[in-house]
């Protein structure tokens, strides 16, 4: 009977622990955490401290309870320090039985990535917080509750930033977001960035761009941040997430060298080229459907997916990731920003001659009331006609027409194909022809001048 | 210079007409209209009846001045009766100038649908309506604010059916929905329609399945239904809307005959195999794409698609129509019901093996406020593994999910593939499956017992 262990308790950590127990209702798995909070949906965190999720109890996809009737054998607090490939042992440490082998048969490695820290001067004052796990949450929660602060400054405006500042202003705080780009959320195009700008505004966040924080200094009226060029800022607390970085010093034990993207190699089952150890979620390089090479795209979602594939192989299984299209979507206040596949320049980038439209309309009919504006931009190749991504600012409930365009990249339609989609229509919720079919029509128009 | 003749002006005629002006910037195009209403969406119909839209105008997908700017010239309140293919002319009659013959190079018929009239006694009588036109509507609008009635009863359960219980219902009337099938909306599977019936139940609309009304009568307190098996109801006034049926008369008059379907039958590129006559809409039959064969599917969308292929080939493009899936969706309060491709029995008729797998969860991650429960259900093929179709219930913002299984229908995605699609999540949206693919894996692992 084939002994897995897990390395990891997160999104993929337990997709491959269950992926494994779909596949073999009899073997052995064991999953290793080094914190106290398996399946916890850190996607959530922003949820949490912004008061509309009171108990982080109910960030967890499942309970303890919940995988432990699985039989899955859960380590919590454990520490996997090394890999010995040849022995199939991974030394573990814990604060009770100190270090101890765990021997396996089949070995997912699912570490995550950790929070880039930047070289800001100052960084480890009190009230200067990272955000990426539970205990990070806990603390930013005991901040917020005990010193009560009034100004929040939030470094960096990619997906958590933009989060945590809708979080902060929404428990009453006053907030700064600062970005080193030029525009807030750099992953989409700039009018998309200068829409979310205005929206913020609105909702009384100060947004500042294009300003590399380079300092942070305990004053007598708190903490007062610093910046190229010129900028200076006082505030209560400060926020630092300004993006992640593959977790890979497990895997370099056991002589895993990082890829280009500098995340664990593996190929579209998984595995990682060392007999029996295979790899999913944010550790990894992950395979790009459209590039058709590995990139560095750590999303929840896709680490989900990996995660089952990799359990699933571990024991017998013969499933292949089918790849990622980096489709990702942000709520902001009552807006969401999404997007899929590839930007202008990404796609040029990698060959292809790309043109991007955009197109403005309401998200249902106009005469029915609460008809919202929602903006998409297509991005095709003008000598293929082909589709190679979309971005969309709109409503919440927009969100999920981006699935309508991720399924089309998913089958590499061409643009003026979308047209040919039977889509819903009814007046409260679309028009006869979708406002992603208008922008597809309307890229078609340009496309072909 | 082609003169394109447009016989019709409602979703097919416009599309064709502005298909074929994108098609040939100098062509004479011509669009006669029985009513006075161009580019009127009846789909809007039941939101002006409610008082949702006060002004009947804003139903227009277009106004008048829009088309003529176009230089497509609009000939209302005239009647077309006759074609005589060999000479290229349709004898039309309007109450100025009477009968007088128009010539055409190209001629597109988009004479639409009529409401069906179903055999009641007593249909004839003030109070009782059709509900197809914007006169009917008109109609219907005077009765609502002259008689100021308290009690509808609305016979039929379809889109329109629903539609008008929740739009009367949000007037101040009591209203009562008969419905000859066993369930609400009968094109859906029954247990949406058992949830639908408990949905109307709680906003006070009295639901009545299995019922064939046979006889409305005026007595002293209002308009007497009387139904088979022994049902009775009275109220102060009655919408029949029991469905469509192709307006084929004038095709007729041209020497086509209609189809199994009782529409008229076209090719892929919607020419009618009469020399320079094309046709579209809600008089012609529809190629579905999963069939593969002739259907009738008259809905708004398709209408577009068609027209707009059918103005465009009559002006020398080479477009094909690309199939329906009889994809559409209805909101009934504040629930949505949708639904794509075929149903269990639909698919066994057509040779499959179908399964079909219901699977009801959160529409977005249960801990982020506001989650509402979403009902996906799935049908496909054990053979194949491959998707058949799908239907949805659940909230208002849900509706675009049913178009994510549109576009893996448009594919023959299976079923499993289902659970590759990159689609966007973030806690407020959704899930990191969306459910659409948990009810996806959930067919999997029934469909593979």
């Amino acid at each position: 009977m084939a002994h897995l262990l897990v390395i990891g308790g997160s999104d993929a950590g337990i997709s491959a622990a269950l992926g494994a127990r779909e596949r073999d209702a009899r073997a052995d798995i064991t999953m290793v955490l080094e914190d106290r909070y398996p399946n916890y949906s850190i996607c959530g965190l922003p949820f949490y401290l912004s008061g509309e999720v009171p108990d982080w109890r109910a960030l967890a996809h499942r309970t303890l309870a919940d995988i432990e009737r699985l039989r899955i054998a859960v380590r919590l607090d454990t520490q996997a320090e090394r890999i010995d490939p040849a022995a199939h042992t991974v030394w573990v440490h814990d604060p009770v039985e100190g270090r101890t082998p765990l021997t396996y048969d089949r070995l997912v490695i699912a570490t995550g990535a950790r929070p880039v820290r930047p070289a800001v001067a100052g960084m480890q004052q009190p009230g200067v917080f990272l955000l990426h796990s539970m205990d990070d949450s806990f603390r930013v929660h005991a901040w917020l509750t005990t010193q009560r602060p009034r100004r929040a400054l939030i470094v960096g405006a990619g997906y958590i930033g933009l989060e945590m500042a809708e979080a902060l202003t929404h428990r009453g705080l006053a907030v700064t977001l600062v970005e080193r780009a030029m525009a807030p959320l750099p992953t989409v195009d700039a009018p998309l960035g200068a829409r979310l700008a205005a929206l913020f505004a609105e909702r009384g966040v100060t947004v500042v761009s294009g300003v590399k924080v380079e300092q942070l200094q305990s004053v007598a009226t708190g903490l007062r941040a610093q910046g190229d060029p010129g900028w200076e800022h006082v505030a209560d607390m400060v926020l630092v997430v300004v993006g992640v970085r593959p977790e890979t010093r497990l895997a370099r034990t056991a002589g895993i060298t990082p890829g280009q993207c500098g995340a664990i190699p593996v190929d579209r089952t998984m595995a990682t080229g060392v007999p029996d150890i295979w790899a999913a979620g944010d550790c990894v390089e992950t395979f790009h459907r459209l590039l058709e090479r590995p990139t560095y795209l750590p999303l929840g979602t896709t680490a989900h997916k990996q995660g089952r594939v990799a359990g699933d192989n571990a024991l017998g299984g013969r499933r292949e990731f089918a790849g990622s299209l980096g489709t990702q979507v942000v709520k902001v206040f009552d807006r969401v920003v999404a997007r899929t596949g590839l930007r202008d320049g990404e796609a040029r980038a990698a060959g292809w001659d790309p043109l991007t439209v955009e197109c403005t309309t309401w998200d249902h009919k106009a005469y029915y009331p609460g008809a919202a504006e929602l903006t998409v931009r297509v991005t095709g190749d003008r000598r293929s006609g082909r589709l190679l991504g979309a971005q969309l600012l709109g409503p919440v409930r927009a969100a999920k027409r981006i699935d309508i365009l991720a399924t089309a990249l998913y089958h590499a339609m061409t643009i003026e194909e979308i047209a040919d989609l039977d889509l819903a229509y009814t007046p409260p919720v679309s028009s006869p022809w979708d406002p992603v079919q208008m922008a597809a029509q309307q890229w078609t128009r340009q496309g072909t001048l």
